[in-house]
């Protein structure tokens, strides 16, 4: 173990300790549930908007809490999914009676308790909606896009409904929007080393040093190929071809966002900026806004995801308007 | 090798690239000299701040170049430093006859090359000044401070230097902003894991699993302590006593940087913040502003450091102050 950590059962709660000491004009806990983070001044009269999920995917979900992104964030341990409680909790605390988006991945725990927290919620007279994220292209054929995975590009579905509730739409816009956003959006990644579990003490799956899988879930899933590791030129050539051949053919300016998993150094990250850009160009698509760096990780894991969301000017706008949290600024 | 990349030769040369294509509008190539990067409205009018050292350390030191930081950067290959033609060409592109500053870290090849790049700009009638950044306390005892060597204290270096230059003060003023943040300044790290260089495709120390090196440089020079894995508690606490076992004891409040390595998690940094944050606040010290992420890297390089700058009115104000640069926004 390679872990900065003190007590493993502690880790989330003592990480979450870390950023309210850190942040605590923008980051506060709903009341009476302290894995429940809230910007500061939700509600504010904006339809609110909880994400969630499993923690060691920083800065994924709780870095994009804040202003023109989401409202509250419900924390589960280590990729394990937030209780309904926990996500009750950061609804009450983002409701201003405009009801509350909820925006997540497609994961099964969590779909679970999002949907029970959406009843809870209902009970207590609180209108909810919710926008499954299933960005992840390799994770099923196009035949089952309903059980495909949220990844990366949850960061861009988080941007523009965000910035549509800052800009004071309602919940059922909001909706729209990150449905429109998530249709637009797929991801498709590599890793190279697999990561380390604090609890377990050891790899989730083993990966020989020197091999690659594309396709890997961020939380290790098995992807669509394992081979030698190829160069970053090759490796990027795979993953933009499985990311465009399941977007529209009429795809003619985009986001790209090319996102490290946690230990591959930005210069790498750049490299496949470069060639996806360069492909992008050659079929006459235009880069509206370029992200590089991390933005879903899964704790230490080598590795690396292409994102492309296409964009038409309604998400253009909602992609470029400000939007600020501790982790995240534009 | 866990590394995505492709001609081991062109690797500095193609993040570059990629670099220049993601943010065209903020960063350009220096005439003549593709090592040597520059901000889009440079000089501006302003004081000039060149900066540069080897690659390796994204965002330093080119994630540095914008507004409110510095005017341009040389880029050296992977751990080796940059060209006096590239400083030049850095210094030329920078230069608007008010001058420019060479704030950069303490080491022989970066000092040697920035000394011949002041003589060629004397030359051509650029006055320039330099001040070297060794904020790491580790690397020499203070007896020997002329010898320490530059880490993540750079960041705040630049920041102070920066924001004077934005705000248009005159060379010998931005250079001593640079002086007196550099000397409040100090910083420790460890180190869990080594790096591997590109070219050589090997680690470039031994460092056992479960094992630490408190002190390590961020090319893997040794450190002050080898030896077992401790807490994420107990290795913040060996940190943040090295550093302020250094500062002056009338240290009341600070800017408090915890940086990451290249894979530690940012879930990991947040525990070494919450650890810091306490031991300042039972000192009596005030965290003035917090900054928790991968700030100055080695590579994939796992483990952190911990910077604190004792700071005054006129820091905190150049510290707060706007900025602006593909890697850095605040």
């Amino acid at each position: 173990m390679r872990k900065l950590i003190n007590d493993v059962d502690a880790f989330i709660d003592e990480v979450l300790d870390g950023v309210l000491l850190a942040h605590p004009n923008e980051l506060v806990t709903a009341l009476g549930e302290r894995r429940a983070i809230v910007r500061a001044d939700a509600p504010g009269g904006r339809v609110g908007i909880v994400t969630g999920g499993g923690s060691g995917h920083l800065p994924l979900f709780l870095g994009y809490v804040g202003t023109g992104l989401c409202s509250a964030v419900a924390v589960g341990n280590v990729f394990s999914s937030p209780s309904a409680e926990q996500v009750l909790a950061a609804t009450k605390a983002s409701n201003g009676d405009r009801g509350v988006l909820y925006l997540f991945g497609n994961y099964g725990g969590d779909v679970m308790n999002f949907a029970l927290a959406a009843d809870l919620a209902e009970l207590e007279g609180i209108e909810t909606t919710t926008v499954l994220v299933n960005d992840d292209v390799l994770s099923a054929p196009a035949a089952r896009i309903d059980t495909r995975r949220g990844v990366a590009g949850m960061v861009l579905a988080v941007k523009c409904a965000g910035a549509a509730a800052e800009g004071g739409d309602d919940l059922a816009e909001v909706t729209r929007i990150a449905n429109k956003a998530v249709a637009a959006t797929r991801t498709a990644g590599v890793g190279l080393s697999p990561t380390i579990l604090p609890a377990a003490g050891k790899p989730t799956f083993e990966l020989p040093d020197g091999y690659m899988e594309i396709g890997i879930g961020i939380h290790g899933e098995p992807g669509s190929h394992r081979g030698p590791l190829e160069t970053a030129d090759e490796v990027t050539d795979r993953l933009v071809a499985a990311v465009l051949d399941d977007l529209p053919a009429e795809t003619h300016r985009v986001v790209l966002l090319v996102n490290g998993l946690g230990s591959t150094p930005l210069e790498e990250l750049y490299l496949l900026y470069r060639r996806a850009h360069s492909i992008l160009k050659a079929r006459g698509i235009e880069v509206h806004r370029p992200y590089v760096g991390e933005y879903a990780t899964s704790l230490e894991m080598a590795g690396a995801s292409v994102t492309v969301m296409s964009v038409d000017d309604e998400l253009c706008e909602l992609i470029d308007a400000p939007a600020n949290s501790p982790f995240f600024r534009q």
